[in-house]
């Protein structure tokens, strides 16, 4: 049985889950809790969240609508562990203690703080210490694999060097975990052709409501080759969408429509909007359930907060003792 | 009633107290914690120790020590809150908060920092985030003021910089604190007539067996006037330390055999010494009580965690409460 760990961003302004979320993350993450040789532990980084989002109602609402998208489309939570980051205020001990073994020029040289200390006004010292919390999150449960993409390897690296730097200082304690690189991940392209993000603001959020939903899809980008005209399905943005979602013979049927000419954008579109609307219309209803009622997503959370302490509790008490905190 | 709070340090690899400490630091301390205006917060500051002390056997020796003295000398529990820093994790959980608000040119700039760094050659993120730290520790009390040296004025202007920020950008959540300069603040001369300061090692733990306490007395530093001539007591490392602890009376009497002549170093040294044991008998008693029975301090030291805590959730609630993580 290996251990694996997943921290689900939560942050962003507006709580929006997008299908870039949901091929990329969610539907591979839901696969991964599904496996009975893992025990997945999946959590929403909502203290990571605080380093750009202060509002209060904005993070709740955040971690609602990211929860119920993860529950919604089947994780499981009965045989993993499902919580919010900041259920178990233990990963900020854990961290003061990691920061007192992380080398400062580790963190001022990290890629990831260079890049948003350019990017945002407020540089603030969380998002300097962001990578010893994310070592905190993995090393408290003893992770043995964190899936990641290949933008985070150094944060992992970092991880790796921290718990190394604890070990050989106070001895053997916490267990170094293993980047599981998946190959297979995909770039979902958004409304404009550049990968779908919320940055870019070209982003389906597919629990929209219909009406909503369907003027974000009639809105994605698209040449201006006339209606009657064959069109080359290669080079469109709608059919990039489609054919991540649809069967093989919906995506040969579209493609002989592009090819046949007399099929204008908007039908290759509205045949989008319909495949999104059925293909997750299950997800769509228990996200919109559950967003109507918070308490159902609070269970949940509530007994993986459960779970995840009491592993937290085990591991903290190994690393209290070999500093000296142990209660 | 003021709520007044102070950190005291327990670093260093031996754990000894000094006089320096006991004249600059604890006796005033105990009588702060006496004055019924007052209700004091003191901890011992053993997270913060783990910047430089790595090794758990030191840690608690340390603070036991450091806890014994405070003890030995009377610092009156009952009426105050004597707690270990570590006993209060929560203190964690708001440094991760604050942090957040805690503009990173800030932390790069403090002197501290500034000066640790050149002189350690292990700079960890944890030098780097103390000052959050300790702004942690005030804030998370509702401290109204902080007895503070001129040289760590800028640690508490940080806090309140901190906690301004915070307030400023969620509403009205943490107390500011007040600096309370010790105008008294005295510099204990040394063995070698520099400041006292375990830096040094030129420091007299008076808590040591007798034989050893004497030894460490005729180390100090004399000049090489012979035994008949007379001295000059103004500026003779010995005197200077006599007239901090001998009553007026015994000054004179020390002064006119300085300037009488027939009366050596090691002659006032011996009166020295003598005046110590003296001096602080029971002191000297009850600290080799505590230390032989550590249970006793922890007994203390726990009655202490159960009050500070209860203040601490208090106000951790409120903060979590304007953040969006209430429990």
């Amino acid at each position: 049985m290996a251990r694996l760990l997943t921290g689900i961003q939560s942050s962003g302004a507006t709580g929006e889950i997008h299908l870039g979320n949901i091929l990329g993350a969610i539907m591979p993450g839901v696969e991964l809790s599904r496996d009975e040789n893992n025990e997945a532990y999946f959590f929403i980084a909502d203290l990571h969240s605080l380093t750009t989002v202060k509002d209060a109602a904005i993070r709740k609402r955040n971690v609602h609508a990211v929860a119920a998208a993860w529950l919604a489309f089947g994780f499981d939570t009965d045989n993993n562990v499902f919580y919010r980051q900041s259920d178990i205020p233990e990963v900020c001990e854990l961290t003061w203690y990691l920061s007192c073994f992380t080398p400062y020029p580790m963190l001022a040289n990290a890629h990831s703080f260079k890049d948003k200390s350019e990017q945002l006004s407020d540089v603030n010292a969380g998002l300097f210490n962001y990578p010893v919390l994310m070592a905190a999150d993995i090393l408290l449960y003893d992770a043995e694999f964190v899936p990641v993409g290949k933008d985070q390897r150094q944060h992992l690296e970092m991880t790796r060097d921290i718990a190394g730097a604890f070990n050989h200082q106070v001895g053997e304690t916490l267990v170094l975990p293993e980047a599981k690189i998946d190959e297979r991940v995909m770039t979902i392209p958004g409304t404009d052709g550049r990968k779908m993000s919320k940055s870019y603001n070209n982003f389906i959020n597919i629990f929209l409501p219909d009406k909503k939903l369907r003027k974000v899809i009639m809105s994605i980008e698209t040449d201006s080759t006339p209606l009657e005209d064959p069109k080359d399905a290669s080079s469109c943005n709608v059919f990039a969408l489609y054919q991540l979602l649809a069967s093989e013979a919906q995506i040969q049927e579209m493609k002989a429509n592009y090819e046949g000419g007399n099929y204008g954008y908007g039908h290759a579109k509205q045949a989008l909007f319909e495949l999104i609307i059925e293909k997750f219309q299950k997800e769509r209803e228990i996200y919109w359930k559950l967003i109507e009622n918070p308490s159902i997503i609070e269970e949940k959370l509530a007994l993986g907060a459960i779970k995840a302490r009491k592993t937290a509790n085990e591991v903290l008490q190994r690393v209290r003792v070999k500093l000296g905190y142990e209660k």
